[in-house]
């Protein structure tokens, strides 16, 4: 699901709402199925084809939301809208092997804009194998918008990873040091797709998201999945906190540890495996940030050993 | 590609661009591929799947562009949006099988109305068989965008029907009659899915396409993409005139021939049948309305068999 670089606000006197219940209320009332082995509401949907299933999703970015048209060049905004969805491919360990991009451009962009955008998206397919096939191209008075469709298909021998998967004692990873992209790293989006693959296969991971949304969000994800909870360990944290994040800090009114939990866009993978991986997750480079347990719930774990409760709280839109 | 109900208007001070040239320029400048046997720039892409190819197609709708929030309910707009995919499947002669939804919602809709979108448009995409397995939703202080990629499977035995396998020689036909969607018909889309999965089989179209921005541009797209030109007589077309045509020319400069030919919206089939499948055609209820010619352009031919030439206009996005 989509996501955004900029500082998440509450409004507490609006009813709660948000994504999450939308996707709630359609799975339930609509009764949306799933296909392929994945449920709804994963990091990408499945899609039945024959002997090779495959799995697909979409991303929407919007300008002066995802991003900003007048300080980023188009080049590089086509670039990561390719990139967000290569990132779900990464979540879900399998190949990104083709795309559709469907835009609504502003009426002030001219043909090379557009080019410029397409071209953008290309490359960052391209990287990784994976072509453009199609799409659709609008115009309007309002900003523009970027829409990109993406196919993945699982190495032969492996099945995607789910968010349902994770099991209590289960330890949780980063693929990376997260926060504070914002101050740039989020136009620079560096898909975790080989790591994923990797991880679709040995050590195999029981559930993996990508941080899009933060890290409090997105495993509050893992944890609604796969019915269970999570406690982070503020010491293993501390060491998978960017230097972007302490960056950060210095200019807003929270300590580095909260841009870790709660900014969106870093796009490292965040890995559920079991303990008797540890070694092999070393080996390729994870950071260890804390483990699933039984109780429901997101929990911060001190170190005197208490602990706090964790709002599931970053990202999300249509709060 | 996507469509619009606005009368098409020209900016002649403008240099000529457009969708086409876009197209274009992505195909050549990218040398963006084709794949499962369907070229770059038809109604649908390709989308290799092991032994059961697929087609896939998005297309984006915008408030105030391609629908009106202000007259229309939120159910009949994603049963519209849903719709124009599950015509480009019909344009192609495939089954629709799954269906992704990507959303920017204006801030001002509610939990409801998003629900709204979504049962309009499973509530299309379940009348043919096909279901939504995800999406991605958004909210912006933009008018709402609606985004539905959609794929689609060939029959057994049967290969998509492109835009490219138009001969000179072969008949043109028109699945209904066309012109001044715009009085209300364009809300009320009836893809004609299983008309287009008979002409992929027998009688099997050479070329067809769905009339979303109008029988002329339409028309000059299968001839470019086929490489040759066509002729529509004056007589016959005037038999496929809707009668929401003459209703609407009453309120316009233009006669009801002129939104016969340039109303986009329509969503009937435009057909090109070998002349051998004259009987079968007309057996299924098709309008013959010309002919497909070796000498390239577009041209009228009236009943003192003198012609004039068509131009290729309608509505395209993007000019």
């Amino acid at each position: 699901m989509s996501s955004d670089p900029h500082t998440p606000s509450d409004a507490p006197s609006r009813p709660p709402r948000g994504e999450r219940r939308l996707i709630q209320t359609l799975a339930s009332g609509l009764a949306l199925p799933g296909a392929a082995g994945i449920p709804f509401g994963d990091d990408m949907a499945g899609l039945d084809a024959g002997d090779a299933p495959l799995a697909w999703t979409v991303d929407m970015l919007m300008d002066g939301v995802d991003f900003d048209s007048r300080t980023h060049s188009w080049t590089l905004i086509g670039r990561k809208a390719m990139a967000v969805n290569l990132s779900d491919c990464a979540a879900m360990g399998v190949a990104p092997v083709a795309a559709l991009i469907a835009l609504a451009l502003n009426n002030r962009l001219s043909l090379e804009d557009a080019v410029a955008i397409e071209t953008g998206a290309n490359a960052a397919a391209a990287a990784h194998g994976c072509a453009i096939l199609g799409g659709d191209t609008n115009s309007w008075d309002a900003p523009t918008v970027i829409s990109i469709t993406l196919a993945g298909r699982p190495a032969p021998g492996t099945l995607p990873v789910l968010r349902s998967g994770g099991r209590p004692g289960n330890d949780i990873w980063l693929s990376g040091p997260v926060g504070g992209s914002l101050l740039g790293r989020h136009l620079d989006v560096r898909p975790r797709i080989e790591l994923g693959q990797i991880l679709a296969r040995s050590p195999r991971a029981t559930a993996m998201i990508d941080v899009s949304d933060g890290v409090a969000l997105d495993l509050s994800r893992i944890c609604e999945a796969s019915g269970c909870g999570a406690e982070i360990d503020e010491d293993l944290m501390r060491a998978a906190i960017h230097p972007d994040a302490v960056r950060i800090a210095a200019t807003t009114a929270q300590p580095p540890l909260h841009h870790a939990l709660r900014d969106g866009e870093d796009f490292e993978l965040l890995v559920a495996l079991d303990p008797r991986d540890a070694d092999a997750a070393r080996a390729l480079g994870l950071l260890p940030i804390g483990r699933l347990i039984a109780e429901r719930g997101l929990f911060l774990r001190h170190p005197d050993q208490s602990r706090s409760a964790l709002e599931p709280r970053g990202w999300e839109h249509f709060r």
